[in-house]
């Protein structure tokens, strides 16, 4: 069988670029209408059947999603979760050819990005990630008629749909294991209290000490930043009655106050045991290596841009998913706890 | 003075939505010609100028910069120069709400995907990194009439204006400072020889050496990633003569260099001296801290996205920028060379 004609193989026969045939195809401006017949012509000539990605462009498509992340520009230079999102998005709409519109604004600026996103038509549709109370987006999504997936509990889409994956029962699994080894006194270094996901953590370690009748340790802010979850770390630690294990809110807040509390000669897990959330690839590589909970980034970016392409296809009901909840990983930063 | 009117005010003037607005200015199908008219009366009322970014838009700017990264998705998810080079970047764009358009692709891929922001005027321009050895996309960005701005040595550039960060410095530094405290087997674990900015850290680590009358060190392959330089330094530490110290390409490798050292009972840095690159910002929480070279991703971002806006402005003369040289940055993760 002979082989399947490319788009190279139309542009050398009409004696044109690729980028012209591309434009050709595409109707844009700048072709003179001659070259245009004439890439058609080839395209005629070789069979050449335009791609999925093609097709999908000159029926007028953007070819790319949108992912605008309201934090400062800081939180994201190093943050553990979202290139491993990215990852996952990228891994199903990059071998199409298609691209990830990554927009990084303020609350006050968040509304105008949205509505220039659907005015321009520069995606086909948004992942909206970082959920928060009252979250306006939901319903501005509707009022754009900006196809959507929600990244996160059923309950925060406001109908939308949603991909989410349980964080409740890798928190619980934490505290009862820490409980199991002795610890009395387990702290929690806290998200950002506006985003949804990181109040629902702090609540699942609530509810776990309540469950085992320990006492709430207390609860620090820890911004899901490293900088943060050292200084929570440090006020902690100089307690009176320092706690003996701290469940933090990310691995990023975590791998600092690992660090943070071995350099003030607190031996970990010794004399302070340590947790994450994320298992984000690098966790494995700290030291010790971190306990987290495995909440597959990647996987879930995959499933969020599967579940976006099944909106674009009309098939809404495919695109409200359930990932497997997150795991507890324990590794070498949990210890008994010390006896004193 | 009055307060100066908004798209906010031209909407309720019009009795329309922004997107409205928005479509309407922007010419997009779909919107009645009574409605555009309406729009444009109630900005003229109210005598509304668009902002920068309205008339950016009318003047058919796609409002976005791409970058195409030519990895593997499994790679950017664990990166730590990325992420924080794109926080530069935004932290230039996302103010004026611009996005960065982002592309996980492979080599085989990498030229339609260029084709495709090209033809379909997806991005203003575009940032080149991870420049390879006769690098195609510096002509390719010529001939498809992307504006560029590679980020690499200015001669990586083939003619396109650079945005430069000498990394030599802090090679020949750390090699330095390694001999001084009495290093001599000092090996490199180097990232993917493909890409030109590994290559010349191998240089700098092997010329540094040579200067010093030192033996090259073992080179073994890290592919700037946490599982190649665990694999590397496993590998390393296991030699008959192992070194007692490891310059790596990058933190990430460096990273889990690390912690496979410390799991193997070789105490850092005590039996082992380790060096990383980027000095990304989780670096300063690893532990021990790692030492690295400051190569500031984000500032690197930010002068890359404007020098890119340099070269839409027609002053491609500013697009031609060397940031300070890498600088290197000593922490507990280097010591004296143990006495055998």
């Amino acid at each position: 069988m002979a082989r399947k004609p490319t788009i190279a193989d139309v542009a050398r026969h009409a004696g044109v670029s690729r980028a012209t045939v591309s434009f050709a195809l595409n109707d844009r401006p700048g072709i003179a209408e001659d070259t245009k017949a004439r890439v058609l012509a080839a395209a005629a000539d070789l069979g050449w059947t335009p791609s999925r990605q093609a097709r999908a462009l000159s029926l007028g498509k953007a070819g790319a999603f949108g992912l605008v992340l309201t934090r400062e520009p800081e939180q994201i230079g190093a943050d553990l979760f979202f290139p491993a999102f990215i990852a996952g998005v990228e891994s199903v709409i990059g071998q199409r050819g298609d691209g990830l519109m990554v927009h990084v604004t303020t609350p006050e600026q968040e509304q105008g990005v949205y509505e220039r996103l659907a005015a321009e038509r520069q995606v086909d549709g948004v992942l909206l990630t970082d959920l928060r109370h009252d979250d306006p987006r939901p319903p501005l999504m509707r009022r754009l008629g900006l196809p959507a997936v929600v990244v996160g509990q059923p309950e925060w889409g406001g109908g939308l749909p949603t991909v989410s994956l349980d964080d409740e029962p890798a928190y619980s699994a934490a505290v009862r294991r820490l409980a199991d080894l002795g610890h009395r006194r387990i702290a929690h270094v806290e998200g950002p209290r506006e985003f949804r996901h990181a109040h629902r953590r702090r609540l699942a370690w609530e509810q776990a000490l309540r469950e085992l009748g320990l006492p709430e340790g207390p609860v620090l802010p820890g911004g899901f930043s490293a900088e943060g979850g050292a200084r929570a770390t440090r006020e902690l630690l100089a307690l009176d009655a320092p706690p003996t294990a701290i469940v933090y809110g990310n691995d990023l807040a975590a791998m600092a106050g690992l660090s943070v509390a071995q350099e003030l000669g607190v031996p970990v897990p010794e004399r302070l045991s340590v947790v994450g959330y994320d298992d984000a690839p690098l966790t494995r590589y700290s030291y010790p290596p971190l306990s987290s909970a495995r909440a597959d980034a990647r996987g879930w970016g995959e499933a969020a841009a599967s579940a976006l392409d099944a909106v674009l296809a009309g098939d809404e009901g495919a695109a409200h998913v359930a990932l497997p909840p997150a795991e507890f990983i324990p590794r070498a930063s949990i210890g008994p706890a010390p006896r004193d």
